[in-house]
């Protein structure tokens, strides 16, 4: 496996645009196409948000078949609670996607990202949409994840090339992050194509399992969005024996996956609203995995935890608070807690620490942060950031 | 029941004092002493935060006999992640009040309050307690709020006068609050003092069905603390009947101490850190009451929702968004959202609303949010704040 340039568009057979149709006030970019120039297996990780945004309950249905060729994403808006208004929109944005591409609508896909509440621009988008579609181009994935930001601070992409039996494949992917991030995936739309040859089945499974080692586990300010959503293509281009069950293959491609998700979740925390550090969270020795993500979910979303980080301050009392407060199982006399590789709490008290190291650590603009909770034998890792002025400013709209 | 002036040595019997002993840098006031001038009938409700301070595991220990006499409560250290020596310590505190008080160290409750994982400075409290409890005067309830205050702006206290058949009963109560505010109690001190003559056992049922309609229900930033900590002191003075089991008096009691309890949560809220709104949440027809509750603490943590009311923000699908992602039974299709009497979402779509009113309610320094979730009839209120700059800064040490 090696990272290469460029992002989604580095596989092949697959185009992408990125244009401004004037939905932002700002007119800044915020209509993006990604097509397949052959049908592909599809497979897609929605939110879990009771309250669905219309394009996110049409996705939904349409992934069914397991068989898409494009996706229209916009920001700016989300059209979430639209109601049926909303719900046409989001068909008729395929529709007019799949018209100028001549394809199916079914096979269109779409997502939206920005405030609720709002309904849909049409005519903007039905002029947007012809004008992205005819701007597609092989070189287009960097335009397309411009064009999915909101109050992302850089476009976020990246592209690897793996090799399954002497056949060349690739995994590019963008997304799109920065506040309400955590948990299971929140304001965030990320596209990934892959010319891997498998089967849909084996698709689900793999993005279901790297979306949950990646994207549900970074936590910017504990909100979940109503428009979370995770797509793959994989328009199996790269001649593999097609990958049908569990198999050596498959695993090359999981890990591959897994990397391209990870390495996008991480940018989505280090780009978190107002984030001034980036930290990588790491618990040990839980009683079982669900209780050592929990754990590193109610540390990272502890808005006491996040403001000490930002202020530099070595107050570790708060993560012990947090922790005892997770409704995780808990030993307070047996925890140890380290700030990179400098012990700061052993047995649930302060270890003693020169208080100036423990500073020089937190003033790094990354790094890491060990709960060992000393009871059992699994972990987790978390990427997070910290929760800084910046943050309210941000939001307060 | 009528309200009147003064706080917890309104009540007969009950003399109290605070003075600066030399805890916080500040100088400021940090030693607080509580005294009935007989033995009580004592009840208490703690932290459920696994992560328990010393002042807790001691007080929690000796709650069990039901009788205390004394109280003593400091703040500028919480005296939690100290283990053994913090323990001792704890118990020194009650042994030299006890000694200067000449009663039973096990008649004497232990509190604190401040920064977590430093040891108490024992040759400062020991001087400090015998100073406080030579200070101790039937007007000193002022002085002890005072003294139990970390980062709060005010001190908070209240107290009312009832009728029991014809005898008059008082119930005075203080409390600190600020940050760290939700969910069960956060870092929050809260000591209350009675002299209606009521048994231990309706007591203790009466305190947690107050705390849980009242410092249950509020929400600063949804952090929990190691300390917190609600104790009652009932010295049967007043002469009343002795409230033995369910009756006219002890409901009397019940809605009065509720009242006291609802009052200081409402003032926790209202000086919540960096706090400039406060906010009435209600949430109605809920499947039920446990729903209600949940669904009105997920929506008053949510950090978006949170800054968007600090911005005078009419950004009402943050609030979709945060209840869809409570786990509460939610059919945003019969969503209703009303600020004060305006209403802003029917059905879970925006109502046309004029942004201008909305806004207008926004600005006010106290306003309603109602959230009708239209399946079933359980309701609940909570008291919470919005997220300031000021609250970052004020936690950034």
């Amino acid at each position: 496996m090696k990272e290469i340039s460029g992002g989604i568009t580095s596989v092949p057979g697959i185009s992408a645009a990125g244009i401004a149709c004037g939905i932002k006030a700002s007119g800044g970019m915020d209509l993006a196409v990604i097509f397949s120039d052959e049908p592909a297996t599809a497979a897609a990780v929605f939110t879990t948000n009771k309250v669905k945004s219309a394009p996110v309950l049409i996705s939904r249905e349409r992934i069914r078949s397991g068989i898409a060729q494009a996706i229209v994403a916009n920001s700016g808006n989300a059209n979430a609670c639209t109601g049926e208004r909303g719900l046409g929109d989001a068909r008729k944005m395929a529709e007019l996607a799949a018209k100028s591409l001549k394809i199916d609508p079914e096979f269109v896909l779409v997502a939206s990202t920005g405030k609720i509440g709002r309904y849909m621009p049409m005519s903007k988008l039905e002029a947007g949409i012809e004008k992205a579609i005819s701007s597609l181009s092989p070189e287009g994935g960097h335009q397309a994840a411009t064009a999915i930001m909101t109050t992302d601070t850089f476009s976020k992409e990246v592209a690897i090339e793996i090799d399954l039996q002497g056949k060349k494949a690739h995994i590019g992917g963008m997304v799109k992050g920065a506040g309400m991030i955590e948990p299971n995936m929140a304001t965030m739309l990320c596209f990934i194509a892959t010319d891997v040859n498998i089967d849909r089945i084996m698709l689900q499974e793999a993005i279901k399992n790297a979306v949950d080692r990646s994207f549900n586990m970074i936590c910017v300010d504990g909100d979940m969005s109503t428009n979370d959503t995770v797509i793959i293509l994989a328009n199996g281009k790269s001649g593999n024996k097609k990958i049908e069950g569990q198999s050596d293959d498959y695993n090359i491609f999981l890990e591959a996956l897994s990397y391209v998700t990870t390495t996008l979740a991480k940018m989505i925390a280090k780009d978190g609203e107002g984030a001034t550090k980036f930290i990588e969270l790491i618990i040990k020795d839980a009683a079982n995995d669900q209780e050592a993500r929990k754990a590193a979910h109610a540390i990272s979303r502890s808005p006491l935890v996040k403001t000490a980080l930002f202020g530099e301050s070595p107050n570790w009392g708060r993560i012990m608070s947090s922790l005892g407060a997770s409704g995780v199982e808990v030993n307070p006399n047996v925890v140890d807690i380290w700030f990179d590789d400098l012990k700061i709490v052993e047995n649930g008290i302060g270890f003693g620490f020169v208080e100036e190291d423990a500073v020089n650590i937190l003033k790094k603009a990354e790094y890491t942060i060990t709960v060992n909770l000393g009871i059992g034998s699994s972990s987790a890792t978390l990427w997070t950031c910290d929760l800084s002025y910046d943050y309210v400013k941000v939001n307060v709209t």
